[in-house]
């Protein structure tokens, strides 16, 4: 076995042996790596009482590492695969959620919220790439017509728009945010609570297969891994904070969505929140977020919630350029477009995509994220160069 | 005639020459008094040339004064009445109407926002007495079944609860907050942009009749004066500066019930909205408050209204008291319910009012007034003094 193999054996192994999003799991894993680590908490090692009962308990239940290659293979067998930090389309806002500030009186499961280990995956994309330009839309599972119409339609807009629409696949406003965002021929993304094999809730099986041929079924908990309660907080971390906003559109008092938007402020992601009639129940908890958190913006359509986070994506763009070269950052197929691209004047996208030899979607996407760096600038009829020094005229 | 009913005719005849509101009027009887502004006026003595043709123009169609006693006259024939500053019922509030600071590129005549020279009234109430806990219910005349709904549900709680609920008397959230507040026997104003005798519009003439009978009917215009389009904007800044909140139910975009909440703010009044359905139009207009004016508050009822309008109430109250004994304050029924109270101990509001001769209801009220001055304290079986020094424990 390969070092990256071992290496990729124990983050499984790991998240075994705890919950994903275990603080003490991941300080170590940071210190040490994941070999390390792992042969740390089998040997009784843990730093922390809790911990070293928990690993304790389950490797009286099986073996961990022979466990973590049972669920590889079974990830193998359905077309499933394992995606780390080592890998190049591991997301990089995820490591965001260390800078999570928890707020009193929260429970000890939910107050662990340290970065995924690793991500199981199903679906063709880039999980890294679907992330980038990516806004969650969640909600009440008993949502009324209303909450499941504005769902559909946010979900539709932003990915009509190439924004990647990421939700929790349950029933209601999730179901009806990846349904708007399929119809839309888009791209969605459904982060669970469980293994990718048995997407829960068995209801939404069709859309769970619609999902996982256009677009991503993500779980932090291997194949097989059953929705129990406490991993839907934990999954959520991953929904605030793995893309740039979180659209609340109906939420009954202290629910799950509102949990969500909580985390998103914590995070440092825009929370927005589609009010409703204060005669819905439905809608207490939008109103409650409202009313409590100045953070939060209230947004009625796709346009307000591109306003919110179109900011935050210019915000970030500089960031994200850090001090390298600008087209450090940019991978191979956006940088055969801006070869594509002439000196002077616009070049069509048809025209664009066969020249970088990419098709015309992966060529949309890769444009858009161009424009966002401020190295292309969109025109009616295709897009043109912004020179790269001085006079940044274009953007 | 007596120098008062000179002043009064004078105040009357400034109406009619110019609009209320017109702020080169109102700085004039500042300096001089209405007589002398009056005099003035005829004269050709305006300060401002727009105000001197508006004078010409109205004082070739008529005698000012002749039309200002021919409309006390019908006034006194419908039963209505006449009430300026000078007499005791003057609503003080709208005294801050001074304060207001306007939004750019607004259009003349809304800019015009000096105070009321004058009030015409129909009903029983006290005019000041009835504005002192009062909150403004207004929203668009197109309301949908949702809206007319809330307005009723906030009218009925307000009264209530003892608050007096004003509006404008239009079709759609005015006429259902009226209702509301008519349906719990509690207190109602309707602010006319017309004469009172002649309130608009017509199809709401029924409840125009049940609120003058238990309520009150309010205007800047004499008996007779028509609706015209521009008062309705005059009106407004009455609604927003002479109650201490308001809250817009429904509202299209860029309507009279926004620009209502938007003067509120600017007179320092607490500025509310309901929201509704993002699809639906008649909420878009609250649904931009929210959005645009940090200083608007989410309200979904009528506790959230108190919470509101209580805190403002209790951030008044020492000013309304002043450097005067708090005592000289309070009008004859308030004085009596003081002087029924035990020096120890509680007393039921049925003795309380018996032994101060004033009927229940006014007991309630005026109870409630010495609550919030904190001169007496509600308990279980009805209200206790409160020590007038030292200790304020009770409050």
């Amino acid at each position: 076995m390969s070092a990256d193999e071992e290496s990729r054996l124990a983050r499984v192994a790991l998240t075994w042996l705890a919950e994903p999003g275990t603080r003490a799991v991941h300080q170590l894993v940071d210190r040490l790596g994941p070999v390390a680590t792992l042969d740390l908490l089998l040997d009784g090692g843990s730093p922390d009482g809790w911990l070293h009962s928990t690993v304790a308990a389950r490797s009286a239940a099986g073996d961990a590492r022979a466990v973590a290659a049972e669920a590889l293979a079974r990830a193998d067998r359905l077309g499933a695969r394992l995606v780390t930090p080592d890998d190049a389309e591991w997301p990089v806002r995820v490591a965001g959620l260390k800078t999570l500030r928890l707020p009193n009186a929260i429970r000890r499961v939910d107050g662990e919220t340290a970065p995924p280990l690793c991500f199981w995956v199903r679906g063709a994309w880039d999980l890294g790439e679907a992330l980038e330009r990516s806004v969650a839309v969640v909600g009440a599972r008993a949502a009324t017509g209303y909450g499941q119409h504005v769902a559909t339609e946010l979900g539709y807009g932003l990915a009509e728009r190439d924004w990647t629409v990421v939700s929790g696949g349950a029933f209601g406003i999730d179901a009806a945010a990846h349904r708007g965002a399929l119809n839309a021929g888009g791209l969605t993304v459904a982060v669970l609570a469980c293994g990718v094999d048995r997407p829960y809730p068995m209801g939404n099986t069709a859309l769970f297969d619609r999902i996982a041929d256009t677009g991503l079924l993500v779980s932090e908990w291997p194949p097989g891994a059953e929705p129990l309660r406490p991993r839907f907080l934990i999954r959520n971390r991953v929904i605030a904070g793995g893309t740039l906003g979180t659209v609340v559109v109906e939420a009954s008092a202290r629910s799950g969505a509102t949990q969500t938007a909580r985390r998103a402020i914590h995070t440092g992601r825009v929370a927005m929140v589609v009010p409703g009639p204060v005669t819905s129940a439905m809608s207490v908890g939008a109103h409650e977020l409202l009313r409590e958190c100045t953070e939060v913006r209230l947004v009625t359509g796709v346009a307000h919630v591109l306003e919110e986070v179109g900011r935050v994506g210019a915000d970030l763009a500089p960031l994200a350029r850090g001090p390298q070269r600008p087209t450090d950052a940019l991978d191979d197929d956006a940088r055969s477009l801006l070869e594509a691209l002439p000196r002077r004047g616009v070049r069509g996208v048809d025209a664009l995509a066969a020249r970088a030899g990419v098709n015309v979607r992966t060529a949309l996407r890769k444009l858009s994220l161009l424009e966002e760096l401020s190295m292309v600038v969109r025109r009616d009829d295709g897009y043109a160069l912004v020179p790269p020094t001085g006079s940044k005229g274009g953007a």
